[in-house]
């Protein structure tokens, strides 16, 4: 039985790679997700709920990047941007780039990775329909798993660990066809860097959150549904 | 100006390091420590008394390593080995290995100099005198330096940061030449995975803390003052 580490936020991305690496024979999926600052405790509830579904454990780590770095996700003082031109999208690096997110989280798994003798790390990084984040590309990931190989105890010790990045050449449309074949509601997974807290909340207290529509990662969504010809099925999430 | 980021144990590595780019031509330090899980809160404070010295900013980090993982030097339940055989500290990887530390405080370190627009990063990696940690040696640090060039906002835009490890091929008692040449004071440094706590403390309520003497760091440290035939100026700490 192989185990592999996922990295789940909850998103569209991590919640297809995670169904993805939990229907592959013979994995057991750990899921594993940050309290890094982030402006919205929404990501991580969708993370739990996803977690619930198709892992086996699900650790997350407290690691306050909003007191070391500073990003639009984790800082008030800093807009989310909205409506962006898709050209820019896909060639300058946003406000919402969180510096070096995806190393710090990567080589966070690996010691997760090596302390439960897991050999991969699967993670929904994505060059297609993406922000323009350096760290979503083959090249870093590729250069990542060399250095984690010379690095690391299992790496040295002759039990490599691989970083699998299923999604990274796929449209956002691709990535939506493979998930409802692999069964993900996509209905219970969130996107938005800018959540609308408010409408009907249910009798438990939860509130309503609604995507905003404006942001990359909405835009990124709606053009991702929009090609794949489907409607997305989330309306509001109660938290 | 350069801004450097210093990684600082309060070790006598670190301690080199933080002192030597301190007083490189131009460099401004900034000293960055983890509260990451150790057993050991006089690693912090002596951290604190180097950066003071030292550094322009001291950021410590929060990160909770021990519920993600394990090492003697994390856990309660796992104990620090003593009195190891020379050729096994440098072939054998001991208990004290904390699963990929070095390349998640690097990946910390460089999220901080990308915020600061820091373009190096010094750490006392070291792959002579240690304890076999794979994250010590040349070989990883460079794969890693390549990994933030390409997977980072500021290796992309042109501006890469540089791994700087001055330390890495010398030996224990050559780090400590070098230390006292620029004025270090290893009085205030410390080593020990193991502190015994006790003995006389001081009217502020403090507590003395002495090395134990049997660990592969204390060892390591022993054989290099005998080395450079100078005498350990470490009697006992008080925090």
């Amino acid at each position: 039985m192989t185990i592999a580490i996922c990295l789940v936020s909850g998103g569209l991305d991590s919640a297809t790679v995670l169904a993805y690496a939990s229907k592959r024979l013979e994995r057991t999926c750990v899921a594993l997700s940050f309290r890094y600052g982030q402006q919205h405790a929404i990501e991580l509830e969708m993370s739990k709920r996803l977690a619930r579904q198709y892992a086996l454990v699900h650790k997350i780590c407290d690691l306050d990047l909003s007191s070391i770095s500073e990003s639009a996700l984790t800082s008030d003082d800093v807009e989310v941007p909205k409506n962006r031109d898709e050209s820019r999208m896909s060639s300058e690096i946003p406000a919402t780039y969180v510096p070096s997110r995806n190393l710090i989280f990567l080589s966070i798994a690996t010691a997760v990775a090596e302390t439960m003798r897991a050999t991969e790390i699967y993670i929904g990084a994505n060059a297609i329909d993406y922000s323009g984040y350096p760290d979503c590309r083959e090249e870093f990931l590729s250069a990542f798993e060399k250095t984690i190989g010379v690095g690391t105890k299992s790496g040295v010790e002759g039990r490599p660990i691989d970083v699998v990045a299923p999604l990274i050449d796929k449209t956002k449309a691709e990535i939506i066809k493979l998930g409802l074949e692999l069964g993900v509601d996509y209905g219970k997974t969130w996107s938005c860097y800018d959540p609308q807290v408010g409408g009907a909340a249910d009798r438990s207290g939860g509130k309503a959150y609604h995507p905003c529509g404006g942001c990359d990662s909405c835009r990124l969504r709606a053009k991702g549904f929009r090609e794949a010809g489907i409607e997305d099925p989330l309306r509001e999430v109660i938290v």
